[in-house]
Parts: C-alpha cells; sequence; structure tokens
C-alpha cells in the first residue's frame, strides 16, 4: 500500500475528523470540560459563571499600548449597529451608504485574467509557489509606467501589497515607537490607530477627543480642508491622503508643494496616501511625486481596491523611493524591505495575476468606466444634498460626500438617518474629533440604491 | 458627453502615462535629476558619489530596533547566493531543495473553485467587496471542523490568514514589547526576527549567536528534539513548532502535555505552529488542542501553503481560543480581533474559496495525494542520507530532512554542495546556533529533481 493511500485512509476514515489522529487516541477528549450548558441544552455560553469566577489566567501582561485604543475600529463598530438595526427592523430594506464597500462587479478582462492564472497553477508549467515578497516583476513595472510614468519611480521602487491598509501598519512597525506623527484632522482611523498600537502616543484624552503625541491638523471648511501648516507643529510622520477619506477633498499642486516644503523644512517623513487619487478628474495632482523633491520626503500608498473592485480580492502598493533616507543616512526602503520579507509573503499570485490584467489598455479602459459609474453616483447625492440646503463638500474628485450639521452630534445625525431612513451613513467624529458635526456619505452603490436613498433623504429633510 | 467617458479620453490619451494628469503639467518633471550614470550610458547606479555626498537626509531616526537585525531574512539570503551561483555556473542545472517552496500542480479541484470564484466576482450576484476581517463564516466553520472536530475549537476562534509568518506578526504586535519570549533552537526565523522588530529582545551577541533577552531552548539528537524544559527559564511567549521546521522532528503527545503543563505553572502563551501537521503520519497529536487545558494556554497557528501547494496563492489561519487570556483577564482574542481589523483586511476571497475547495472530502483527498508525493520524495533523500553512512533526523512526519555533519560549519557544507552539486539545501545555523553542523533539506520538488539531486549526493559523498 502507498504511503498516499495510507495516509487517505487513515486520515479520511477518522470519524470525527478527517483530519485528527486516530480514534484510540480520541478517548482523551472525554477528559475536556464540556460547557454545562451543552449538557443541560440551554443556549450555549462560553463559560458559566462559576467557571468565570474560576476561570485559569495567563501570567503575561496585556499590551499597554492595545489598551490605549477607543472602542473598536470604526467601521466594524458601523457593522455592528448596522447589524442591531436590522434586528429592530427585520423587513426594513437597509441601505449601506457607509464603510465605502464597492459593489460593483470586477470587469471580466480582470476576472478573466485571475481565472486563467488559478486554473494555470493546476498544471507543471503555469505553477508557482513562493513569488517574491515585493510583488511580481511585471506589474512592479507595470505599476511603475502606468502610475508614475516619468516621475523618476522605478520598478524597485514599487512594493506590491494585500492592501493600503495592511502596508501602513507595516509602515508603521518600520517607524517604531519613538515616532512622532501628525494627522489630518479628521482622518481614515487606520493612521490613528497604528500609531496607538505601536506606542507612538500617549493616552486618549476623552475632553479633546485626541490621543496625546499626536499632531492633529484641522482640516475644515474655512481652510478649505488644508491644514494651516504655520501652527503644526513638527513631527516625524506626517499621514495625508487626498483625494481624502473622508472629506472628499483634493490638495492642489500649490498645496502639496507647501506641504512637500514644511516636510523638507522639518525633516519629517509623508506618508501620503493616495487610494483615490484615479477619482481626480481636475488637474490636481495624481501623486505626491508630482511634485519636485518629493521623493526624498515620502512615501505613496495606493490600492486596486476603490480602482478595480479589489476590495475583497486585497491587492495595492506602496512606494518608497530609494531617495528617502533616515537621519543616519540609511534608506527608507531597506528597511520596508525587510518588513516585506519578514512579516508578509507577497500578495496572492491570482490578485497579482488581476492586478496586471487592471493596468493593460482594456483593463484600465474598464477600471475608468466602474470609476465614472461611482462618480455619477457621487455627483447624484451632492445634488441632493445640495438641494436640501446643506453645505456639501468633496464629491468632485473622490468617491465620498461630507455633508455638514452644524452644531449636531455626527453619531446622533448617523442614528436619526439610520432610524428614520434605514441607510447607513458614517459619523464624521467616527474620523476625529475635526470630523464632528459632519457625515460622510460613500457613492460606493448600486444605482437604484443610490437613487432610493436619495429620495429618504428627500423625505427626510424636505 | 458622459463623465465616464470624459474620463476615458482624458486619461487614457495622456502620453506618458495613461493616469498622469494631462501634459501641460509634465513639464516640471524635467526638473527632476535623472542619475548621471543614466545620461553616459554605463553601469546604472542609485546615486553617484557626488550625489551621495550631498544627499538630503529626513530627521527621522532609524527604528532601533531594525538596526539591531542580523543581515538579511535567511531565505532571501539563499535566494541571493543562489542567483550568485547561477551567474558564476551559467550552465549548470541548479535544483533548488533550499526555501521549501512547493513545487507540485494544485490539484483542479481546488483550483476550478477559485476561477469559478474569480469569474463570480465579474457577476452582480457573485460580487462581493470587503469580506469579514476574520474570514469567510464556511471556510471558519471547515477549518473547525475539519482540523479540531471535536477539540472545543469554535468557528469564532478560527482567524483566517494570508499566512502563518503573517499571523506571526500580528502576534508580535498584540504581544508587543514588554514581553519575553523562548524558542526552539534551532527554530523558523520569523519568530526571532519578528521579536527583534518588536523591541522584545537586547542586541545580537556574535559570540553566541543568540539575542539577549530571548530564551533559546536546545533541540538536538541528544534531548530527542525537545527542550529541557527543567532548564529553560520562563518566559511570556513560547514558540513551538511540531513537527518541526528545521529539524523534522515531531513532538510526542507525553513531550507536548508536558509542554502544555510547564506554560500552565509558568502562566506563559505557547503560539504552536502546526503548519506541517498534515504530514504527521503516526499517532502523535496533529494540534496542541489535542492536550487536556491547551486552550487555557495555547494560541495555534497554521497554513494551507504545505498542504495544497499555496505558498503562491496565501492562505492560513491561527487559532485563538476564547478561553486563552491574559493577566487581567482581558481575552487575548479580543486583542488579535482588533489588530486583525486594524492592520489587516482578510484573505483574498479567492484564496478563501480555494481554501473552502481544499477542505471537501475531495478536496482533502487530492491534498492528502500532494502530500503523500512530497512524503516518498522524503523518504528518498532519507534514505540516501542514510545509505551513505549520515546520521539522518526527520523526515518521517514532516517534510524536512536533517543531516548532520559534526564538527563542520553550516554554511561551508552549504557552499560545498552548492558548489559540488548544484543543489541548494539551507544551512542549520540560519535557523538559530542549534543548528550548526546541520543541513535543512527539503522534500519539495519534482521527483526528477530529487532522484538528480541524490544522485549527485551520492557522487560527492561516496
Amino acid at each position: 500500500m502507498s504511503l498516499t493511500h495510507q495516509l487517505s485512509t487513515s486520515m479520511i476514515s477518522s470519524s470525527s475528523s478527517a483530519f485528527l489522529a486516530p480514534s484510540s487516541f480520541n478517548s482523551r477528549t472525554q477528559n475536556v470540560s464540556v460547557p454545562t450548558s451543552k449538557r443541560m441544552g440551554t443556549c450555549k455560553c462560553v463559560v458559566t459563571p462559576q467557571e468565570q469566577m474560576t476561570a485559569y489566567k495567563t501570567k503575561v501582561s496585556r499590551n499597554a499600548n492595545m489598551a490605549k485604543l477607543q472602542a473598536g475600529y470604526l467601521f466594524p463598530e458601523i457593522a455592528r449597529r448596522r447589524a442591531a438595526h436590522m434586528l429592530k427592523y427585520p423587513d426594513a430594506q437597509v441601505i449601506s451608504l457607509g464603510i465605502g464597500d464597492t459593489t460593483e462587479p470586477i470587469p471580466q478582462v480582470i476576472t478573466s485574467a485571475m481565472a486563467k492564472r488559478a486554473h494555470a497553477l493546476s498544471t507543471i508549467e503555469g505553477y508557482s509557489g513562493y513569488g517574491a515578497e515585493q510583488g511580481e516583476k511585471p506589474l512592479r513595472a507595470a505599476i511603475a509606467k502606468t502610475f508614475y510614468g516619468d516621475l523618476g519611480i522605478e520598478e524597485d521602487d514599487i512594493f506590491v501589497s494585500d492592501g493600503a491598509k495592511c502596508d501602513i501598519s507595516r509602515l508603521q512597525v518600520v517607524f517604531g515607537s519613538n515616532v512622532t506623527m501628525a494627522v489630518q484632522d479628521p482622518s481614515y482611523p487606520a493612521y490613528v490607530d497604528s500609531s496607538v498600537i505601536m506606542g507612538q502616543t500617549e493616552h486618549f484624552q476623552k475632553e479633546f477627543e485626541k490621543y496625546q503625541n499626536i499632531e492633529y491638523m484641522r482640516c475644515n471648511p474655512e481652510n478649505g480642508f488644508f491644514p494651516d501648516l504655520s501652527t503644526t507643529g513638527r513631527t516625524d510622520i506626517i499621514f495625508f491622503c487626498s483625494p481624502n477619506n473622508p472629506t472628499g477633498s483634493c490638495a492642489t499642486r500649490e498645496q502639496l508643494t507647501q506641504l512637500v516644503q514644511f516636510a523638507k523644512n522639518n525633516g519629517s517623513i509623508i506618508v501620503y496616501d493616495s487610494a483615490y487619487a484615479m477619482y481626480i478628474s481636475d488637474d490636481n495632482p495624481r501623486s505626491i511625486f508630482e511634485i519636485p523633491g518629493a521623493k526624498e520626503v515620502a512615501i505613496e500608498t495606493s490600492s486596486f481596491s476603490k480602482y478595480a473592485g479589489f476590495t475583497g480580492v486585497r491587492l495595492g502598493w506602496t512606494v518608497v523611493p530609494k531617495q528617502l533616507l533616515f537621519s543616519n543616512g540609511f534608506p527608507v526602503a531597506k528597511d520596508f524591505n525587510r518588513i516585506v520579507c519578514t512579516c508578509f509573503n507577497g500578495s496572492s499570485n491570482i490578485a497579482q495575476a488581476g492586478g496586471l490584467a487592471c493596468l493593460s489598455p482594456e483593463g484600465l479602459e474598464a477600471m475608468l468606466e466602474v470609476i465614472g459609474f461611482y462618480k455619477e453616483n457621487t455627483k447624484i447625492i451632492v445634488d441632493t444634498f445640495t438641494s436640501l440646503g446643506f453645505n456639501v463638500y468633496g464629491g468632485k474628485n473622490a468617491p465620498y460626500v461630507w455633508v455638514h450639521f452644524p452644531g449636531q452630534s455626527s453619531w446622533d445625525v448617523f442614528s436619526q438617518i439610520l432610524e428614520k431612513t434605514h441607510v447607513v451613513t458614517t459619523p464624521g467624529s467616527g474620523f476625529g474629533p475635526g470630523g464632528e458635526g459632519f457625515i460622510r456619505v460613500s457613492a460606493f452603490g448600486h444605482r437604484d440604491n443610490i437613487l432610493e436613498a436619495c429620495k429618504r433623504f428627500k423625505q427626510l429633510y424636505k
């Protein structure tokens, strides 16, 4: 009998599991305590009160940085509230314009390439195991060419990843706990949360809704959503997102030139999040590297998520130019590469095949069509709130609409909209204290849902 | 003209790039300095000596923990040496039994499911965006059932990921910098390196080939590759891998019972790496959770990489039982969940469809066949070195063969084998000082290559 056959037989035939050890050893599982509730046939609990009192605890202290984090990460929190709402109103047609999740099918030219790659993995010639941690060469080259053209960004400056959010955390691991950071306020929560996790901050101050030791750069209608750099303190790292999530604003060339100069004067590193750059329809820069000198002070992170509907497929990239140096002259890219090799193993080869297809002429055209669709959605939402007399921001170069409810609490507005219209939005204050009084409405949705949501908004605020 | 069309036209027609801003703004790129070497047509350098002298440096200090890391991560280092060898011997038929990279095609039942999922993403009904960060419910349930049967591990204890290596780093982020850790010596380098990166260690001590503040648990032929726990100091975290990478040894039920008791006495947390568990063909435990009480002291991380050839597809999982508590009673799983939600966005939905197919009856059978094939390879390698008079370890329950070259330097043996046979192995000392004098031979390879490599070994050592 072959080894293979032996394995198959012994493992597949195991009664309780296809995998576990032969049943002669399963008797020991009878010693494993079964929760009382199970035996009694009542609701299934993890621990009974009695067990809870005597529960074994390890002697490992909880990481103090984790304990500093406030509540849950914003979007899971919204998902929980949405779920609770659906329990309360089981028949309601809930529309989600909250988390910013893509809804439109991925163009076939892209999924076909992924399916082809998947099938190829079943052939001797098409099989591939570990890929380069930094991503496949043709994809790195295509990203450099498509998004950075003649900006002097080279193939080896590109690190392919499973998404911008994941790279933000990897960058934080590179920087470590002894750096200081600045964020736009409001901003995408992953910047602040990853900073807290890495121990770069002090405690959360409830009265200010801020973590100590983070420089919050207020962005509001008064300053055109670009921070007043003359009053911004020097930090090591500056997170900057344009087109901005959540405000939908897009920095101009002049503003970004100011930002690069500010970083250069201070010796800071900008982490530039350009995940929505393809939504720009005017002449504003689509990359920080369009600004002369940016390669010496900036990293750029981006993603296929909102371009190709890859939120579930998972593919992004980060540019760390070789010209970017720590104070001792050591290239930042070398440390980022070390983290990518040690803490990551590259993104899925099938997703990478999809990314390459995205950057073919047909793929680009298909992506732009999807983006165009979401931009039409955005216009419908902007027009709706404008017609209702609200001050509305963003929307032009981004799939997010930032609606002002002056003097009101964002969470109250969020709850009111959910309760009255069954539409999930995102409370502005979830992005930082500067977002208080605003609601972010995402334009990711089927057209019918966008139209229906807008109809309900009109009924609520008429 | 529709918005979509406008976008497409303006972006696709841009001359230098399909994406960048209109050409009116591209003139500024002429100010970007082009490396002198490019203009002169000589070899391409990053910076010329003159530029190096005047290179701008930021004022951000390099993370001191990153600076503690020694050389490169082991496997990229081996890849570099292999590349150098291929330059030296361009005609040599180099066989890689080094990194442990799978070579056999993925069974069609699995790739078909991935292709199907990819195609479905192009349909309204089949499209899905962000998935649960913890993984899709059916996959979590299938993992719990297949690998943990009646061990009391529930669906919500399972966190699906892009691989065990990635989860090891995420676990280190959960633990933070104030924990102490123990590793088997030798061991898979990601444990030690991620510990150094997180700042858990002091400096590397060249004379001992060890980092200060890590407890190295020596595993060698004398102790049957199981550490002497009576002389092992207490640490917060204990990394333990069985079947072991690199030694190929597999801990017995008695040994694992000892280990769990040791952790319990010390209040430690075991991070149990079971990435090779399906290679076990005798009665040894395939999961740490087969040991009574382990759920209160252990986390288990595993992967589809070496079962289904998913090294490039990227799919793994980590079990964090809800019974595992920090000293203050806070569940470890809650903090791990927070990290998964904040620093990760779930693994690719296409890879998850593949994982689910792996756990169907046909998928399981197909995986076991691939595993059986690699186990036959292993036997060929074991028999070869045994016949040559070497002391050979591992191989029985793992795809790795651990060959003893007493008194010799691992890197010397590695270099000699590469130079004389064009076969890439892995030097044992790359896994820690306890690996000195050993070579790890991986059984991942096409049968022809395994036979050819063994023929060359026989010529070299006859």
